[in-house]
C-alpha cells in the first residue's frame, strides 16, 4: 500500500438528477469472443438526450459477461480469451457438465468478469479513456442471442 | 473482436428520477458457499414501492462478496467454489496468515468477484434473466454475520 | 447453495434524489501496487455536501483498476499483488507484447478486478465496512498518471 504520491481533482460539476431512460439491447454473438458495444451505447445516450449522469449496462445471462478493455490492438482480446481459458479450463473435473464442456467454464468466466458496468456521462458523452471499449464477452462456443439492459440516470436536454 | 452481427434495441422508456430508498440487510452465512438473496431484494423493492430505476447491493466486507449466477442447478455453485479454491488456494505461501489459512484466499476471492452490483428495475421488478440469482458468497470456512446495503434509486409509486 | 439461515433488514430510509456532482481525480502511482483513495473520496463527498445516495468511481484505463480491500494489514496488499501475478504471469506466450512484458498481464488483471465501483452514502458518509479501503491498483511496472471519475448521485445538503 502507498499513500498517493501526487493527487489532484477538478472543481465540482453539479446538476439536477431528473431523468431515467431505459432500453433493452439485443446482441447476436458469433461464438466465444468479444463484441464491441461502445458505439451502440453512445447512440442510446444521444437518443436519450443525456447530459450528465451515469449509464448502467446489465447483462441478463450467466454464461456471457461485460468488460471494458483495450480497443486498439485486437490481439489484446485474443490474449484475454486465452487467459480466461487458462483460468477456467474445460474438462477440469466440473460436476456440472450436462450442457457441454464449455458451459461450466462459461459460468466461471462470467463470475470473474462483470454482469453490470457503470460509466459516468459528462456533456452527453461517456467518460471512457482513449483506449477503452465496452465489450460483451461471449463465453459459450456457439453463437447466442444476448440481452443487455441500458439505463441512463441523470439530467437530459429536455 | 467482432462488430455486432445483429443488434436491436427497444424504444426508450423515460421516467423522473425521484426517490432513493436505502436499507441494511444482515445475513448469517453457514460457512463457505453461496446464499441466495434474490427473494429478499425483490421484497425490499416491493416495500420501497419501486417502479423504474436501479437497485445497488454493496457488501461491507473483504472476505465475502457478491455475484449473480445460475440459479437452476446447485452443482454450478459447487463448481464455482472449486474454481475459486483453485484460483486462490490455501497454504500457497501467503504472507498474511495470522487469521488462519482460509483468510488470505478469502480476500483474493473477494477481489476476483464483486463488492457492488447494480441491477436495473422496470415495472417494479429486477431485470434479471431467467437463470440469474443474486448470491452472497462466503469465503471464510466458518459462518459469519454479513451486512449488505440495499439501495434503490428511481421512481416510486408514491 | 443455501437458503439464508438468518436474515434481518433495517427500516427503509427514503429521500429525494436531487443532485449529481462529478469531479475528475488524477493520481500519480508509483509503479505496480495499491494506492489508497478512501480519504480523497470522503473529501469529495464533503465538498459535494452529499447526504444520501451513492458515489461511483470509474477508472479511465485498461492497465490499472479499482478494488475495495482490507485496509489494516499491508501484507494483504502484497499477497493480492502476488495472487494477480500468478493469475496473469508475464512471458506466458501472450501475442500482445509490443508494450513490454508487463502490459498484457496488466490488461488481464484489470479484467479480473473492477473499472467501476458503487458505494452507497448515508448521512454524508460512505457505508464502507470497518476494514474496507478503496484502492487504485496499478498493474504496470512503472509509475503512471491515472484518471478516475468521481460521481455522487443523491440528495445534498443544499
Amino acid at each position: 500500500m502507498a499513500a498517493p504520491k501526487s493527487l489532484s481533482r477538478t472543481p465540482l460539476s453539479t446538476v439536477t438528477a431528473g431523468t431515467i431512460v431505459s432500453s433493452l439491447l439485443t446482441v447476436q454473438t458469433s461464438g466465444a469472443g468479444f463484441t464491441d458495444l461502445t458505439a451502440e451505447v453512445a447512440k442510446f445516450l444521444r437518443e436519450a438526450a443525456a447530459r450528465e449522469g451515469a449509464v448502467t449496462l446489465f447483462i441478463r445471462h450467466t454464461s456471457a459477461s461485460l468488460t471494458i478493455q483495450e480497443n486498439a490492438d485486437p490481439s489484446v482480446l485474443k490474449d484475454l480469451t486465452t487467459a480466461l481459458n487458462r483460468l477456467a479450463p474445460e474438462n477440469a473435473g466440473w460436476v456440472h457438465d450436462t450442457e457441454g464442456p464449455d458451459d461450466m467454464p462459461a459460468h466461471i468466466k462470467t463470475m470473474l468478469t462483470s454482469v453490470s458496468l457503470q460509466i459516468p456521462v459528462l456533456n452527453g458523452e461517456m467518460t471512457l479513456g482513449t483506449w477503452q471499449g465496452i465489450y460483451v464477452a461471449e463465453h459459450r462456443a456457439r453463437p447466442h442471442r444476448r440481452e443487455i439492459v441500458l439505463q441512463f440516470i441523470g439530467s437530459a436536454a429536455q
